[in-house]
């Protein structure tokens, strides 16, 4: 896994293994730096790492001996050696729940897991990917961290830049829900509204970043998004090193823009190349909501390209209708013997209840996605019960408490045992 | 610190080094059983341990080894051996986090470290006491857990049963706003609203505990007090292994019932009998709203019995206007030659934004008020800012919108360049 000697500009970024930027779709490479699209097709980049050096008990030892975040995995990632020390949030680690009261309702018998990412600092797994926005962004001198968003993503990017020290300056549409625009605000950063949807929040970003008036703005989903996007990565490794450096049989991530999926997949080849797991099948499902599935729609269909979606979902995390890393996603689902599937919002809130009945945990909508989803195949047979199996749990429900607005009291009784002995809960 | 055989009933009972119940003002022992008062005077009971036969380093190397939980503490709790290998919720090990952002802010200069317990599974520290009460229903033989609540408390309850698979049943008064019915509700588990407030609410619940109609049920705040009430000491072991096994100069904790800050203390206490950490004077600082400050008010009068107040603050989870432990944190306050300090409801708004602002931590109210209670007593000249400090933050600003409801938008803007430069963010 060694890689050439890139050009000159690299060697004063210190991003510990990452080499240099490759395109996804051509190899074309390009020194590190804050850039993203390929000069030469206007490919995605990526980061190529170099892994050369690596020793893989010695890498397993001190992976091992690190601390309970995402650093423990510094080696592995585009940071520099001593990002632990660091002022930055600090992510990860988060526990991978054995869920057998819902392998039970789901009648799972090889081994059902919940990855919980709703324990990161901001209760969202943006955590992990804006922690490496963060690092790239200090690598290349920038100031101001920056973002369009709806939702989770402003949160982690107004905690992470002060805690950073950094200013933040996060946009988004003008007219979100109140207690969305107070998750954002309350990091004392800029929080911009503007007048339009987000797809026009996302025109005036990139129309920022060609001004003057952005120099020294690290946006992390757009000239940081190659580093950004390593960060889910840390999925990957931390389900593999849970389940004691072994890989699962089968996943079920969400999609969104399809990047952290390719990122676990990603993750995991690694983790065979480096020798840290032994090599062996697995199969990643994709899941979607109904109202925003244009990926499993290309998926049923046989297709190789991705056909945009208007959505309309109260997966509000997951409702981007025209998936950057669509195709990739369908490569990988099909490599694997995966699949792609998509639930209905009812089934999303089904599932969001299952999760909480049967394990303790609240999901946000995306999580009703990948545990409604994982029933759904369970029934037509597509998912295996008796095979090893890590569902995704990307937020937290007290995030989106209006999905599930309509959950109430079981009785309402006057303050006397009489009164309670009526009610027949006894 | 090895006890007397107790009466038979306890060797039926394995709850780790919980050798018996002892009375926290006569002394008088009693066997483990759901009970919380003392037959003699009616005293609150407490656990008495049997570590005597611990070895320190081999302890300090079991603990170190264990998991990233409050199980790493087994040893030290009321629970058994295997307790991490049992169906609960697995919380605490939450960061310390170094707030030197914070500390700049508030001229601190011998170090400042946020407890930061928003990150337990559903974000406050609620977490840490149901786990202790839990498995003290499990080892009983209870099947139904259950409490009064008016916030964390329930949500708490309900996710834990759900995990374990005992039913619940929590009692609330019945006029909460939605959001944290539905918090509590989607666990699944019975939600009665009481027609009352609060304190009706618990008078219910002292009736229904020795009714039939309560058989088999562990009420964790009041049969099951005693071993509910030790999860606290876990925050204690956890700050001071957190800092390398060495006790903080300084700690400033809230107080609602007081048993929190007591519990600290004798946490504290038994890492420095065990050995665990060097033996060096520490001071408390107990941490109250204004508008909820009966303790705050005696030990400023120089009293040793608590006045009880009706609450009026925004601090909701800390809104105990008769808290049962006043008198002990009294004690400890000026035992350690700490104190007790309040602020206002405006001032726990702006200490809620002054550590969102600089550590990228969005606490509940009650963190509002012991960052808040900090600052007044730095510059107050009580708080020496030369020596190292830990502030607790107990809770998740997402549970308490409402205190900053009205933290919004810097600036409103159109999607083009022009109207983003008349804003003046650049
Ligand atoms: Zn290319
Ligand atoms: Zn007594």
């Amino acid at each position: 896994m060694a890689v050439q000697t890139v050009a000159s500009t690299t060697e004063s970024v210190d991003l510990g293994p990452a080499a240099a930027l490759s395109c996804r779709e051509c190899g074309h490479r390009v020194p590190l730096g804050p850039v993203f699209a390929c000069e030469e097709c206007f490919g995605p980049l990526e980061i190529a790492y170099d892994f050369s050096g690596y020793d893989t008990e010695e890498l397993r030892k001190r992976i091992e001996a690190g601390p309970a975040n995402i650093w423990r995995y510094a080696p592995l990632l585009p940071v520099p050696a001593d990002v632990a020390g660091k002022p930055n949030l600090n992510p990860g680690w988060t526990p991978l729940v054995k869920a057998d009261n819902l392998a039970r309702e789901l009648g799972v018998t090889g081994g059902l897991y919940v990855k919980d990412d709703s324990g990161n600092p901001t209760h969202s797994f943006k955590d992990r990917v804006v922690a490496q926005a963060l690092e790239a962004a200090r690598a290349f001198g920038f100031t101001t961290l920056s973002c369009s968003s709806t939702g989770n993503l402003a949160g982690a990017v107004g905690a992470a830049a002060a805690r950073a020290g950094f200013r933040s300056c996060v946009f988004i549409p003008h007219d979100l829900e109140q207690g969305k625009i107070v998750m954002a605000a309350i990091y004392g950063g800029d929080l911009v509204g503007i007048e339009g949807n987000y797809d026009d929040v996302n025109r005036f970003c990139s129309e920022l970043i060609g001004d003057p008036a952005g120099e020294g703005w690290g946006f992390v989903n757009v000239n940081l998004r190659p580093y950004y996007a390593e960060g889910s990565k840390t999925l990957a490794y931390e389900i593999a090193e849970q389940l004691g450096w072994r890989l699962p049989d089968q996943l079920v991530v969400p999609i969104a823009s399809g990047s952290q999926l390719t990122k676990i997949d990603k993750g995991l080849q690694e983790l065979i190349k480096l020798g840290l797991v032994e090599d062996k099948p697995y199969k990643i499902f994709g899941a979607q909501a109904e109202g925003c599935s244009p990926v499993s729609v290309a998926f049923k269909a046989g297709h190789d390209v991705v056909r945009p979606q208007k959505p309309n979902t109260i997966a509000k995390s997951l409702a981007i209708g025209n998936p950057a890393d669509g195709p990739y996603v369908l490569d990988i689902a099909r490599r694997t013997a995966g699949a792609v599937e998509d639930v209905t919002d009812e089934q999303i809130v089904d599932a969001i209840k299952l999760l909480a009945r049967t394990e303790g945990i609240f999901a946000e909508t995306a999580g009703g996605v990948t545990v409604g989803v994982t029933r759904k195949l369970i029934e037509s047979g597509v998912l295996d019960p008796t095979k090893t199996t890590v569902v995704l749990n990307t937020g937290d429900g007290l995030k989106t408490l209006d999905a599930v607005a309509g959950t109430g009291l079981t009785a309402t009784i006057r303050p006397n045992l009489d009164s309670f002995k009526e009610a027949g809960l006894v």
